[in-house]
């Protein structure tokens, strides 16, 4: 059977990466899919440096149209990113007949509705398992491998640069600022990080694996999002003292009234093994009603590990691009008349227990009125760490750093009662609240 | 579309989860699958327990083969294990033009060859996602999610009751026979524990994997297989002074000459996340060399994880039924026509590091005979450690124990170097040598 030829929109790192793997694993990969699979063309607005990657053997042009347009080629990669010419370009691409597989999680997690009802009125498949924690192939395990489950929670590190970040803090016990200096010195932060560090792109993925874990449209629209930019050192070190570690955790979860989708940081125990994936490493946790709770771990992002994502999906398409859709696996993962119309609850309604901070006076009554007005509000109270003043502010300090771990409340009943708390003149600074998962 | 019928032969631990799984969650299992998926008939010898676990609704027969002759079943499940009437069983519903869903790692290991073939003959799918590592995707994982990589090497927690035993041995500081007994007792291990403890279990589970990654047929026969058996609290409580945990891994390696294939204990790097695997939890890690080191964690065993493996076969076959052969996934990951005939490697090939430890007099010159036999066949060292004599056999004692943890080497020179070791006359008692496997 002829090669199955490929075009590819982009050709930078991740580009770059499916190319090479494609080249050097092409016999592997062809004993493995039944037929060869080749990159035949690319486009790309720097043809010089596309051409220095891929040679003479391959098209390169500047317009990725002249692609689409290109009746030998079968599959579309997209691998432009971001929401303006991609969403163009992968529509057009679908209109003319091509399958598309994509690793743009913004797309998908804001335009996915349309971008899939396209797909599916034409016939095409869109494939992204690049798109979530790179090259783990955790799109594959939910909507294949966990099917008989009716998932009750995914909780998952699904962006490498606030994991490394965190990693660091904690290890270093450096703040935040230094470290993100750091980190973009290193190349694990962009000169402009803040889709990473305040959650957008854990959002986005968090979107992505809801909607095929509860069959419910992507509705980015509704995730709550918080990043890490407000951590401190501190707070990494209270949480350590107490067994915990704090980490970005993108979730989403089935609760009673619909479901929950969050991106915040967020204590998790010492002990399980997602607190243990240090610096750039992804992991996701995922509960199944049959399976229990399940790990999948690995690099999440990079040239050749989110490749090892795109060809995979390249193999399926070669294998199923004949078939029809009962055949195929649906894109989010139920099929289209299936969907759930359970609705994303707004913040105020999830159930989850805190971590709190408040810097107070360092006088007698103190805890006292805190824990009352936590239980006045309902709120029951896991565990206190009470700190020396001298210890907090030095010999001599008249304010001290109060911690209190709650047991799961309602958000809108702790936001209500973290205002009365700041309203006490004895707490003396803005109170931190950072979301506390046991994850059990 | 009316429900896909399905057949269950042997109806225990895991035919009971299975069933009771499809039927709790029928609903959000036909709307990923497009259609329902029924068991609508069950054999078993114990009729009445197998009417008592289905209820009036479902057919429940004592002959197996009434199961296989039923024109409207399109799959079986079979769930009775082992070699015998399995294997018999298994290929006549073959010939029946029956998809199969299995969880018989021993028969698959064993006998995968005649039986893929006569499934690729007759048009059929054999699934087998349920006979390694229970509920884990692992399978789907190799198969499927990584078809980019050329996979170097995997390395798994692939049975549950002797991972159980080696965390309470480790946690408690005891030895061998007495975990075992309170395995027993909590069920964790079974009256006849012979196939867990010593390493059989993994080694099927371990075969089928090799095959998978490196497209080898299944080669039972030519794993290096041993158990936990002659494990010491000592070697447990050593491997943690210098930074390990001791745990049995199934490895399957990618090596000049050929694959390796082999179960055994192994000294693995605290810090990795699968030294962290504890009680009888399952962990798999797979090397590509696109996607690095990924890593797969979850239930291996147990009535509603292993079900969940079936079903999500249930689920794929009722997608591929109608499909032809390029459109479904290859039995062992590899078109059948373009398997490796690449061997699986002799121990005395394979290359790894070890764990030695030498009781030996207490007395001058023992550690430059020992070290300098190593030397001699070009064994390098990675640490000494060298207990006092009155730590080891109390006050007074004229013996001690000498540990050494080697560099890479090949087993056949090790083996030659321990046994000139063992004929020195200050060795006191037989050496304890258990491999060491970084993992990174």
């Amino acid at each position: 059977m002829k090669p199955i030829q490929v075009g590819l929109l982009g050709i930078g790192t991740v580009g770059s990466g499916t190319f090479h793997v494609l080249q050097r694993n092409q016999e592997e990969i062809r004993r493995r899919a039944g037929r060869g699979i080749e990159i035949t063309m690319v486009a790309d607005l720097d043809v010089a440096r596309a051409r220095s990657v891929v040679g003479d053997q391959v098209q390169v042009v500047n317009d990725a149209r002249a692609v689409i347009a290109n009746p030998d080629i079968d599959i579309v990669i997209e691998l432009i990113g971001g929401y303006g010419v991609a969403k163009s370009l992968v529509l057009e691409a679908i209109a003319a007949g091509k399958h598309v597989v994509t690793a743009n999680k913004a797309l998908l997690a804001v335009h996915g509705t349309e971008i899939f009802a396209a797909a599916s009125a034409k016939g095409v498949m869109v494939a992204f398992e690049a798109a979530v924690a790179g090259g783990i192939p955790i799109i594959k395990a939910l909507r294949e491998g966990l099917t008989a489950n009716a998932i009750q929670w995914i909780a998952g590190i699904i962006n490498g640069t606030t994991n490394f970040i965190l990693s660091e803090m904690r290890d270093k016990g450096l703040d935040f600022d230094v470290v993100l200096k750091e980190a973009q010195r290193l190349g694990y932060a962009e000169a402009d990080p803040t889709f990473d560090i305040e959650g957008v792109d854990a959002a986005h993925k968090a979107t992505l694996m809801s909607a095929i874990a509860f069959g419910i449209p992507v509705q980015f629209d509704k995730a709550y999002v918080e990043g890490i930019t407000k951590l401190s050192a501190a707070d990494i070190r209270y949480a350590e003292q107490l067994g915990y570690r704090i980490k970005l955790l993108g979730i989403t979860k089935r609760a009673a009234n619909g479901i929950e989708l969050r991106v915040h940081p967020a204590l998790v125990p010492a002990k399980r093994l997602i607190a243990n994936v240090e610096g750039a490493m992804n992991a996701v946790m995922v509960q199944g009603d049959a399976v229990g709770t399940t790990l999948y771990y690995g690099k999440g992002a990079g040239s050749e590990p989110t490749a090892s994502a795109v060809i995979a999906d390249l193999v399926d398409i070669a294998r199923l691009h004949t078939a029809d859709a009962a055949q195929r696996v649906p894109h989010l993962a139920f099929q289209p008349d299936e969907m759930s119309d359970a609705p994303v609850l707004p913040m105020s309604q999830v159930v989850t227990s805190y971590y709190l901070r408040l810097s107070v006076s360092d006088e007698a009554g103190v805890l006292a009125r805190v824990t009352g007005i936590l239980a006045g509000a309902g709120i029951s109270i896991d565990a206190v760490l009470q700190r020396e003043a001298d210890e907090v502010g030095g010999e001599g300090s008249t304010h001290t750093d109060l911690i209190i771990l709650t047991h799961d409340t309602v958000e809108g009943t702790m936001d209500r009662a973290i205002a009365e708390m700041q309203a006490l003149p004895t707490v003396l600074a803005p109170i931190t609240r950072i979301r506390k998962e046991e994850l059990a």
